[in-house]
């Protein structure tokens, strides 16, 4: 794969353990040292944009992404982002041409024993070096066109909306 | 994805320690509980044809395993295998028509704490929804064409076998 | 060991991440799979007496825990508990005749990949057969005399209140 | 607690993943990386003696453990050592005058997601704390006295010796 650029918002999956008296939230994204503890056998740079649950990500926050996308020279591009907003951001990156991006996420935090965050970043980058460019989400062990897609708070999965009545 | 089959041949990657006999053994396929436990969006269908090392696997066995491929209804396959002989059983797949099939396992456990086994998982699912028919190799979180991947002993990765001299 | 009657109150120990809470609540007490995967050579039962972080555990809440433990026939008495107030439940328990009694908990949950859970309730199940009756917290490593130990919030750690001036 | 002497001697709680083409099957000692992790209130020494299995350690590799331990000025030792002959090298130390001395170890390496070694450490280091000076084995969440208990080995655990016919 070629240099596969990483774009950190926050989100569960880096979320620490934290309690009422806790200030910070989201610590450090995992992602990186994941990656390097898996001993991937591509070249990759993390940038940390913002640390959000994304319930709070904004419409700015949303063109920050985007544009820090669509200025970069590499064309394969992995987003961790907060699964509450993922859809939503996704839509945002729809238009950004030449560029094959993944957004995924986890459910419970990667500093859970029996986090869905490994298994969702795996399955961003294998789809990473097979996709057509575009915009997709990687959750659940699907890889979804965000057009196509919601999260289902009740269950607590993401589900395809083109489910026949 | 369509409904997966998945394949399991054995491997590092189901190898439990059994205290008894001061040695690592392989024990039960780890893959379905782990797609169970991430919550996966696809169905699938797990067939343990073997379990062995992969360096005792034999042509007999690599032909068991290419019979059952073949004779099945599916499209997209994931075959967990070992390491060490994992390209000589992609190569034999090679020439199946109309079949997406992605062969991974792992360099440590999936029972170890820092395990790369739910990664390449991972990798594999993600990397099977978006691939052309054909044969792959996911591990070391890149996909590979078994023509073009050996695995280096002694720094125990995946590598190119196209390296410049 | 006798017997050993565990009496669990919540606590940072047991809690879960819950998504669509975007918050940790406290979950299905961990001590009883933990001691069964560790396969202990000793009977214990496990009463669970309430949920609470011990933020909000009352004086009310503090004498049903004595209550309970007064009237057991058992005489070795685990008890998981927040750690935000395990020193004044402690002292609540001192005066209890003819019981060896263990206040743990935990500064992650037993949930997180590296939690001091399990170690904690090690320490406590291995001073129990060695104590003297009376009541002991046991965090950190150490097992403590609660008139002698605080928690230090700053440092999320139990320390000696005989620090000399 | 006073300063604890830790010897290590390999067994199953440090080995690594190892296949046939394995040199090293037990690795660097876990023990203090552990301790350190669970931040441990107490200081804590760890001098490594050897590595082997214990159906390896030789009567004369117990006679160095033992000249170890009763030359350290230390009073509380605990020592990790293979299950197969920990018994055998706990009757060796039983002599030493004025020594609290534990010795653990695990049926599952550290290294395992489900592993035995950190409760069985934390056992070991809570019953150090209020043990009467002489020699015990931690096991399966119980001190013993090393006169009274062998390692089963069908069932894999560690039972008193004094069952009634």
């Amino acid at each position: 794969m070629k240099k596969l650029l990483i774009v950190t918002t926050g989100g569960t999956i880096d979320k620490n353990y934290f309690d009422d008296m806790s200030d910070y939230q989201i610590g450090e994204p995992m992602i990186g040292q994941i990656l390097q503890q898996m001993q991937v056998g591509f070249e990759f740079e993390v940038r940390q944009l913002m640390r959000k649950d994304s319930l709070h990500i904004t419409d700015a926050d949303r063109y920050t992404i985007r544009a820090e996308i669509a200025a970069s020279d590499l064309s394969h591009i992995l987003i961790t982002h907060g699964t509450d907003s993922m859809v939503k951001t996704a839509l945002l990156l729809a238009d950004i041409p030449d560029k094959t991006m993944v957004l995924t996420g986890a459910l419970n935090p990667a500093r859970f024993r029996d986090s869905d965050a490994v298994f969702n970043i795996g399955c961003a980058v294998g789809a990473l070096q097979a996709l057509q460019p575009g915009v997709w989400i990687a959750m659940n062990g699907c890889i979804w066109d965000p057009r196509k897609v919601r999260k289902n708070r009740e269950q607590n999965r993401f589900e395809s909306t083109l489910t026949t009545g």
